[in-house]
């Protein structure tokens, strides 16, 4: 049983973050709120996002797995504005989901979940830990665009930084009293692949703040609040093995 | 003989309406009006459209026919802005079309309307009358689009529907309270393609009263008023034969 | 030498103003300012620009020639707000230019001038010197790209006139008294390929206030100023031969 209701703004918000990794997923709905994990076909990219009831208007729910296609529900939920109210139920004698926009009502066939496998997020120990606005990381993403096809991450207690590039070269530095927060044992170090990151980056807006989790030659983390604190959403992107 | 002048909005808006059923057609011109009847190639959709003079600044004219261009008439009128002023006269001697905008004039050669027979709008009888606002069909039409080729319009005495799909389906039923006005002898049901109502769509602007005509198996009739009612514009779209 | 700061909005605007003749260009930097001048690979369109220390908020230079890839630079460029501050610092040891936006820092390599001559900007007379708003030239450009391939400039003593087309006519006609200034021995007039025409359009901006300088199947000069008149630029076009 699965019903909620809210502004637009709430099930477009859910469909941004998932969709940079994924096109079809599980959305597994308890009383406590929406669970969602997914896994990018080629294992690189992984995204967790939980959000509250206390997101929605309405909330009621007991557990229930739904099998979505993204672009589906996008296709429907790009047709409200922002601040529209909205409304999704899970119509189990049909086996289909009602979303209802003002007069608008979209009933969509879902996604067997059989083929869906619950996924495990590995649970990671990180030397380094940075807070910084989503608005440095899209810089430096979009910056690194123009010189090449990895992006190194490094920190250490000092400052925080985005490089990438040989020849040419882009360099972001973020020193500690530029960051909201630097915690860092020794030196962290990994590179990772531009596209992946420029997709993740894709799924953050501006002004939202970020918690970059780092390490060396290790994956990084990538976890902010959505909808007013009501939602949680981390990224567990991979590292890319230094090509010398 | 014809001259008129006025702002550029008034010749945009004619042209606007016009090229979402022909790119070429035949402009009648005459001492009471602006008066234009176009069919598509396929004779699926046509619009009947009348201007008073009185959506115009300054109109002079006697009995005059002008086969247009519609491409090449909005190639120099959407140069201009909405309140600059624009003027069009009918060069008789060179056979020209003269438009001006600010100091830009534009001579423009005219097509043969010895090709362009006059057109004969069907005069029907419509069971159903319903009036709603433009934008609730916009979004209706903008949402069957992501679910298939047809759009069905039904009406009763209790609520207007447009409905698409059938495994995957969007419904937007607007009831008797949500509608200007409705009046409908029995029940209305008729499928049109999706295609062409998605093109008499882009003929319309948000915050525009419509009144659509519904039959069973019929013609669906839209008309609406523009240039703050100095003009009148209806579309007659023929229906699709239902495949079961 | 050289270091230069300043709002963003400079370094854009004059990769704005080059880029429209060439995609790779020299900097002759020197105490007095910064120089570029630059022909198209055809040979048909020059610019010279020279920006004076004033334009920037910070600088210091002596004699330094870079050979810049316009596209590069102006993919990092692009990333500032016009109101950021940037710098550009060469770093003669590495033989890099280093563009710093925010927290950014990109180092570029260069191209090697030796492959670059200086050019010379031909010493013209002409008859007749127009002084009109960017827009109207704007326009004119932009209503001939409807009717041909081709521009032609004439000016007398009355009017400056920028007419296209043969069958499909375009003219816009400016009088004495709708022009800044106009000065004209005799009468003058010559005919410009419109692609090129079009492209310098592309270097200048609305409001800008532009010196036409023109003669009988002669160049056309125009020249603007630009960074609140602590730059110049001349763009210099051949004509056309007429085609009868």
């Amino acid at each position: 049983m699965f019903e909620a209701k809210g502004r637009v703004e709430i099930f477009k918000r859910i469909v941004e973050v998932i969709s940079v990794i994924v096109s079809e997923v599980k959305y597994s709905i308890k009383e406590d709120g929406l669970h969602i994990k997914a896994v990018d076909p080629a294992h690189v990219a992984m995204v967790e996002l939980n959000i509250s009831p206390k997101a929605f208007g309405e909330y009621s729910a007991s557990d229930t797995e739904l099998g979505i296609d993204l672009d589906k529900l996008d296709s429907i939920i790009k047709l409200g504005k922002g601040n529209d109210e909205a409304e999704m139920v899970y119509d189990e004698s049909s086996e289909r989901l009602v979303v209802k926009i003002g007069n608008l009502v979209r009933r969509m066939t879902l996604l067997d979940v059989a083929s869906m496998p619950d996924l495990k997020i590995p649970n990671l120990q990180f030397p380094a830990r940075i807070e910084l606005l989503s608005d440095d990381l899209l810089l430096g993403v979009r910056a690194a665009q123009s010189v090449g096809d990895y992006v190194v991450l490094t920190a250490d207690s000092e400052s925080f930084e985005l490089s990438a590039g040989t020849q040419e070269e882009i360099n972001q530095k973020l020193s500690k009293d530029q960051l909201s927060l630097l915690e860092c044992k020794g030196k962290a170090r990994s590179l990772f692949s531009l596209d992946y990151l420029s997709s993740l980056a894709k799924g953050m807006r501006s002004g939202e703040k970020l918690t970059l989790l780092l390490g060396n030659d290790y994956p990084v983390r990538i976890e902010f609040d959505i909808l007013e604190g009501n939602g949680s959403v981390a990224y567990l992107l991979a590292p890319r093995t230094e090509i010398e």
